[in-house]
C-alpha cells in the first residue's frame, strides 16, 4: 500500500486531505499536524489545526466556517463573559470544549500530544493517522508594532490574537516559533517521512502552517534527505493566497505573495514538484528554472471532487519526478 | 449591625440562607461553606456546595432540582461522553462546566479557593460573605462493603460517588474526611465565628456537612468558644431526614435518626439551642436535659416565608439563650 505524509495545517490541509482521501481511498496516509497555533485559554489546550484535521475527516466539522464543530452552541463561553472571563475574540463552542477538556485532562495525567491525539480519534475516526509535529510547546507568535509603546517600539503577539483577534490587519515583521529550537518531532514524524513513497504540501500556508512544521528540529532535513518525492500546491493563486491572510504572513519573511515565490521559499532543496493554478501558467517556467518540476492545475477546492483531481495532479507529478 | 455566622452544606443550607436573608434583611451574613463535597471531574474543581449556595442566593439555580444552573444545557457532557470520557453518573450542565473552569484556571494560576470563591462572587452578588472552610483539600469519603473482595473486605468511595452514584443505597461504616488533619481554616472563618452574635446550624446534613466543617481543625473548638449563641435546627422530622439520605450517613457514626439524637450528637458543649420540627414536641424535653435549650417549631422549607419563620424562631431563641 502506497505511505503517503502530508504536511497539514488547519482548514486546507484538512480539506485537502479529504480530497487525497476520495482520490486514493486505500492508502496509508500519515498527517504531521501544525501545533505552532496551538493555544492555552481558559487554562485548557486548544490544538485548532489538529482539530480542524480531526473534525474534517471524523465528520464532526462545521462545513460552511471550515473550523469548529457542527451544530454548536455556545452556553459556556456566555457564561465565562458573565464571569468577565476572556478572552472573547476566540470563539470556543460547547463542543468543541468537552474536547479541549479531554485533551487538558491527560495532558495533565502525564500523556503526550502525541498520545492525546491518538486517543481522541479514536472516536473521530478520520482514516489517517494523525500525527502533531511535536509533543513539546511550541507556540507562533507575531512581531508587530506596538501602538502603545515608543516610536519604532514592537511588541509579540500569539498568532492567534494576530489571525482571529486582528484579522492580520497590521504588518508582521517577523514570525517567532517560540519553542521550537528546543523541540523534538513527535514519535513517529520521522520514521513516517523516511518510509514515505510520496510527501505532499497542501496548499497550506507555508509560513504558519507548513513552515512551522519545517522548523522542527530535524524535520526540514527529513523531507530534504526523504527517497520520496515531495510535492507541494501553491496556496497562492493569481497572486492572492486563495484563503485566509497568507500574504501579510510570507511578506514578514521576505516572500512575495506569488505561486512561483512560494515554491523558490521551499527551494529545490525540499521541493520535488509544485502544482500552481491554471490562471498562474506563466509561473510554471520560472519554478523549472529554480530547479523544481512544476504544472498548472485548477488548485480551487470548490468541491471534494475538484479537490480529488489537485491530489491526483500531485501524485501524477510524483510519478512524474521519480521516473 | 447583627453578624450571623451559618455553616452550610449545600441544597438545605442555600435555602434556609434564603429565608435568613429574607427574614432579616439587613444583616452582615458570613457562610462558611462545606467543601468536603468537592471533587475533581474531567480535570476540572467542583465545589457543589459552594456552588448551590451561590447560585441559590445569586438567582442562578435550578429551583426544582435545588442544584445547578437554571436553563441548563448538557452539550459539553454528551460529547465528553462520546470521547468515552465520565463519569456519567454527575450531572454537570454546561453553564455549571463555566464555573469550574473558571476556578480550575484561577487555582491553577495560584489563588487559594477563598480569592476563587469571592472572584466568583463578585458576579453573583449572593448577599453574604461566602467563605470555604478551608483552602485545603479536603475530600470526604464513604467506607462501604467491597463486593469484589473478599468476605469482609472494605473500600473507601468518594462521598460523591456514595451520594449521587450509588444513592446511599448501601450501608456507610465510616465517613473519613481526607485532609482534614492537616487543613488549616480558610482565611476569616474562625476571626468570622469569634466576632459572631450568633452562629447557626442550618437544617443540614449534621455529618457530612455541618460535621465536616466542624472537623477542619481549630472550628469546632471556635464554636464551642464563641461568645455568640450557638443555635441549629434539626434535619431530622418524624424521625426521617427532611431531604437527602442522611440517616446513612447518621448511622455511620453511630447516630439515631432522630432530631433528639442529632441535638445530642453536638452536644451541649458546641450547642445552646436546637429547634426541633412540630412532630417532634416530645423530643423538647430529651434535649433539654441533655443541656440545649429547645423548642418545637414547623421546620418545613416549603417556601421562603416558611424557611424565613424558621431564621427567626432560630434567632428568637439565640436571643433567650443570651439572656
Amino acid at each position: 500500500m502506497q505511505r503517503i505524509v502530508v504536511l497539514a495545517g488547519g482548514i486546507g490541509g484538512a480539506r485537502f486531505l479529504r480530497g487525497l482521501m476520495s482520490a486514493v481511498p486505500d492508502t496509508d496516509i500519515t498527517v504531521i499536524g501544525n501545533t505552532g497555533d496551538d493555544i492555552h485559554l481558559f487554562g485548557l489546550k486548544v490544538c485548532p489545526d489538529l482539530d480542524t484535521v480531526m473534525y474534517t475527516l471524523g465528520g464532526g466539522i462545521h462545513e460552511e466556517q471550515g473550523w469548529g464543530r457542527a451544530g454548536e452552541s455556545f452556553a459556556v463561553k456566555e457564561e465565562l463573559a458573565a464571569y468577565g472571563v476572556g478572552p472573547e475574540w476566540f470563539g470556543l463552542g460547547d463542543r468543541d470544549f468537552a474536547t479541549h477538556i479531554v485533551r487538558t485532562q491527560m495532558l495533565t495525567a502525564g500523556y503526550p500530544l502525541s498520545a492525546v491525539t491518538e486517543a481522541l480519534c479514536a472516536r473521530w475516526k478520520p482514516g489517517v493517522r494523525l500525527l502533531p509535529m511535536s509533543d513539546d510547546r511550541i507556540e507562533t507568535h507575531v512581531l508587530i508594532d506596538d501602538p502603545d509603546g515608543d516610536d519604532g517600539a514592537r511588541k509579540a503577539v500569539h498568532f492567534q490574537e494576530y489571525w482571529v483577534r486582528m484579522r492580520a490587519s497590521v504588518d508582521a515583521h517577523a514570525i517567532v516559533p517560540v519553542g521550537a529550537e528546543q523541540a523534538k518531532p513527535a514519535p513517529g514524524v520521522l520514521e513516517a517521512i523516511a518510509a514515505a513513497d510520496v510527501v505532499l504540501f497542501p496548499p497550506s500556508n507555508p509560513v504558519v502552517s507548513v513552515g512551522t512544521i519545517l522548523g522542527v528540529p530535524g524535520v526540514r532535513e527529513a523531507v530534504a534527505d526523504a527517497a520520496a518525492p515531495v510535492i507541494g500546491l501553491s496556496p497562492i493563486v493569481g497572486g492572492a493566497p486563495v484563503r485566509g491572510m497568507a500574504d501579510k504572513v510570507l511578506a514578514a519573511v521576505g516572500v512575495e505573495s506569488t505561486a512561483a515565490a512560494v515554491a523558490r521559499h521551499y527551494g529545490s532543496g525540499l521541493l520535488d514538484g509544485w502544482l500552481v493554478d491554471s490562471v498562474d501558467g506563466t509561473a510554471v517556467a520560472e519554478v523549472e528554472e529554480a530547479g523544481i518540476r512544476c504544472r498548472a492545475v485548477p488548485l480551487m477546492m470548490t468541491d471534494v471532487e475538484a479537490t480529488a483531481a489537485m491530489a491526483r495532479a500531485a501524485l501524477a507529478l510524483a510519478e512524474e519526478v521519480r521516473a
